[in-house]
């Protein structure tokens, strides 16, 4: 008889025993999880500190005994897998029976990822979130301490939610980021929106900021020292890889579990997957981590179908991911502009301001779209979404567009559903489309960071909006010439390199096409007024 | 000079218009509109009868004076093409001038449709709605009669929006429709839904119902007399192609304009577009008619391209649409069910019942998921959804989908964003990806509307879900063996052929799984008890 043995039991693993289970009602199925839960909801963790979860239980998806009744599989939890011995095929667990050896036919490993934690003086004082325990942990040291404040230290995804969710605890936050920027793989200009929302709603962010220690009740950044009763780590993850580590498995540079297209590692019979695997890049195929839920699920359902005998292959990742915090949404799929920069693509790149549905219709809230195409090909390599409504929806279109490989322009022609309380006849993505499609034509526009260069280059900024909108806010040394007074007034710029602008883009396309028409030089500044402003609340 | 003249101002009209100036400064630009609006929302006009669009200058986009400021185009509203001289090249125009000829060098014929009027006795008292002159028609007349009720003719989506909209000018609504379903571009199973909640917030439906005569202030179904101080015909739209047929413009058997890929008609200095035009089908390339305005708008755009001298060609049409009623979404894209077995198409068909988000967080709601496969090469044929939240999301990805050729099991790979207020770490779209894959491998599943058959051939049905629920309502005929308990007693079903069910086909697949690999004979209820339940409601 055939024993499988996963290491992990939440995503990845948990997804491989069930589907290894519907392929083969024969097999032994032994899940080992060395936390006391299997199957939980990792990403609500932070919702339930929040208390937007009020029932711990709604985390536990599953125990071991419902994984017994519905799928007859053996899930030992409190159980850590210490060693492999591939030449015997066993792997040594530490469970509540003290230390054994259970032998395998297949390997899985998908053991997740452990906190990153710095070597901060004072470190041992930061709490983690990853486990239900952690979440227990960071509950009961709230309560204990009656806290009043806390920082966290990094400002990602995990960081930013739980911002979110201990200030509706009521405690004063802080986050403490290195980096100039919070949300990474959003670019500067995007994350530049989520942190001003962040700070309307009462979180303090600290960037460009290094802790230096962490005591009781206090972290000090640089000389700064800030109030905390809670401290809590959240500086992204590393691969739990030690123990494929020391059974000799090829490991990669970033210390994830290196496995081939089929999941495999090194050793044939041992496959590994989730956060402590690395994927495969869907932009340009190189190695990458990608911590994600989804891609977990999804690879334990392909290893537990590899094991039954098909032959099927994962799918390089995008890495969609998304955030919402005090009701702004943002996400990002695909590779950012700095990623694209830096990478050495010839690209171009499209920033709109549209509303989530018709205007007309009551309820539009604002959408700030964001996507980066290759010049040379026009293919999409990613995009970003922040706003209120109907971002997620964005997201996952140009998603599925990048997976099918359409083109930027092909997003013109996407047809998506129409009533204007969903969306507009030209939707925004539809609008990204007909813009790529320009660009494609050769329509030229300036990225508000290169607008600087423009200008002392001798471009001549006009800002085309109305004399209102103007007078209410305007970008340094610009001059107001509203769109509808161009023709009238075309030969105050006829011999210049004119660089148009206005509120979002639109106006500033209508101007540029005139121009163009008249022989003029012109350029249109991309995203108009709206991203300059983020650009430069992003270099505050 | 070149002069392009544009029969038609709404959405294909005015978007051919914007982009002809765009690409061409100098041309000559008219615009011929019938009625005395251009531009304005006709997606919006049940919105403003209703009273959620407040500003009945929200439903005006545009005026012809803004369009002279902006574009420099010649709008001439309250004037109707009468007729072309295709030798003359020229355009005979009834105005408020009088009648005059345009000469045009292209004509672009965009006129629409209008409200489709079948020989009813009495039709004369049925209002319509198209038009922003139909809106306040309606309004005045709801006015002057103090109208407390109402009949709508035709329950489709115009119909439906209006009996949305007059239940919230507290009218008694009563949709009349004479097939047996309303909105037909759903299946039966599918619509049921969006009936049942019609009809718990107030409509009247009356299906297979035909009108036999309209009085002042009543409608005859039959023998039935219903009140109605409001009675509005919406039973689809006819084509305005007259001026096209008068001119010996080739017209399709459904009175469409006929038009090459790149909208042109019969005669080549002679485009058409938008709800006058015919489509070509995404699925089989046939020609239909479809009058959405998403692809109206996108059109424009393509025709001022192609005048412009670029050689881009139109897409073939999926008709995704979307309609709201009382806070529920209804949406499908591409074929349905019935019409692709009507193709003599071999088929497969998912139907899926998850909540729109993570069920751990608060706040998820029913999604009810429908997907029509091409069980021959695993194509998208067409999708459907109903629910209160992620229905537009969910049909968006999938018309994305379809449109890049993915097939059905490919959603499964779908990377789309995740968090738990967003979606599912397996979001609904990848379970049928999973389904899909699943089917493409052989699991047999039986549709709602084959159990009849399929219990007549000997299949025994068993109800695999808990002792509560099946006591709460079964399907006549089954017997309850939990999934939980089927390895005990497998022996009980060893030489029966097994129809599994539970309640939305989750645990259905399960225990399939674990009867398959018993060797005993299986198949599944694909949608379980709820798409059963919805059948049922759609054959009361």
């Amino acid at each position: 008889m055939t024993t499988t043995v996963i290491v992990g039991g939440v995503a990845g693993g948990m997804s491989t025993a069930t589907r290894l289970r519907r392929n083969d009602e024969k097999m032994t199925i032994i899940v080992v999880e060395s936390s006391n839960y299997v199957s939980f909801a990792n990403c609500g963790l932070p919702y339930f500190i929040g208390g937007e979860i009020t029932e711990r239980s709604d985390l536990l998806l599953q125990t071991p005994q419902s994984l017994k009744d519905r799928f007859n599989l053996d899930v030992r939890t409190g159980s850590t897998a210490t060693a492999i011995n591939r030449q015997a095929k066993t792997v040594t667990v530490n469970g509540p029976e003290g230390n054994y050896d259970i032998a395998y036919d297949y390997l899985v490993l998908s053991p997740g990822a452990q906190p990153t934690m710095p070597p901060i003086p004072g470190i041992e004082h930061a709490l983690t979130l990853r486990t239900v325990e952690d979440t227990d942990h960071i509950i009961d040291h709230i309560q204990a301490t009656q806290a009043r404040s806390a920082v966290i230290i990094g400002g990602g995804f995990i960081g930013l939610e739980l911002a979110e969710n201990l200030t509706k605890r009521q405690l004063h936050t802080t986050v403490i980021e290195r980096e100039s920027q919070i949300m990474t793989p959003l670019d500067d200009e995007m994350a530049a929106i989520v942190a001003t929302h962040l700070e309307k709603n009462g979180v303090t962010l600290l960037t460009n900021s290094t802790v230096e220690a962490i005591g009781e009740n206090y972290v000090m950044a640089g000389d700064t020292r800030i109030e905390a009763d809670v401290v809590i780590a959240a500086l992204g993850v590393q691969p739990a890889s030690k123990l494929a580590r020391d059974a000799g498995l090829a490991i990669n540079e970033r210390g994830g579990i290196r496995v081939d297209h089929q999941q495999r590692t090194s050793d044939h019979t041992i496959f590994a997957l989730g956060d402590a695997a690395e994927k495969t890049d869907a932009i340009n195929g190189d190695n990458i981590m990608v911590p994600l839920a989804q891609t977990a699920n999804r690879h334990g359902r392909l290893v537990a179908d590899i094991i039954a005998g098909r032959n099927v292959s994962a799918m390089p990742v995008l890495a969609t991911a998304i955030i919402g915090v005090f009701g702004l949404a943002a996400a990002t799929t695909g590779w950012n502009e700095r990623r694209a920069r830096a990478a050495g693509k010839n690209i171009r790149v499209i920033h709109t301001h549209p509303v989530h549905h018709a205007g007309y219709y009551p309820g539009a809230t604002p959408l700030h779209l964001k996507l980066i195409i290759d010049a040379d090909n026009d293919a999409i390599l990613g995009a970003q979404a922040v706003g209120t409504n109907g971002v997620d929806k964005r997201i996952d279109v140009i998603a599925t567009a990048i997976r099918a490989g359409l083109g930027a322009s092909d997003l013109a022609d996407l047809e998506l559903a129409y009533a204007p309380q969903f969306g507009s006849a030209k939707d925004p993505i539809n609008m990204l489309g007909f813009i790529a499609d320009n660009a494609k034509q050769g329509e030229k526009t300036i990225q508000w960071h290169e607008l600087d260069q423009a200008l002392a280059n001798g471009w001549t900024l006009v800002d085309v909006r109305s004399p209102a909108e103007f007078s209410r806010g305007s970008i340094p040394g610009a001059i107001n010439i509203p769109v509808d007074d161009i023709r009238d007034r075309i030969a105050e710029l006829a011999d210049k390199k004119v660089l148009v602008h206005c509120q979002v883009g639109l106006r500033g396309h209508i101007a540029y096409t005139l121009l163009d028409n008249y022989g003029i030089t012109t350029a249109n500044l991309d995203g108009g007024y709206v991203t300059w402003t983020h650009g430069q609340d992003a270099r505050r």
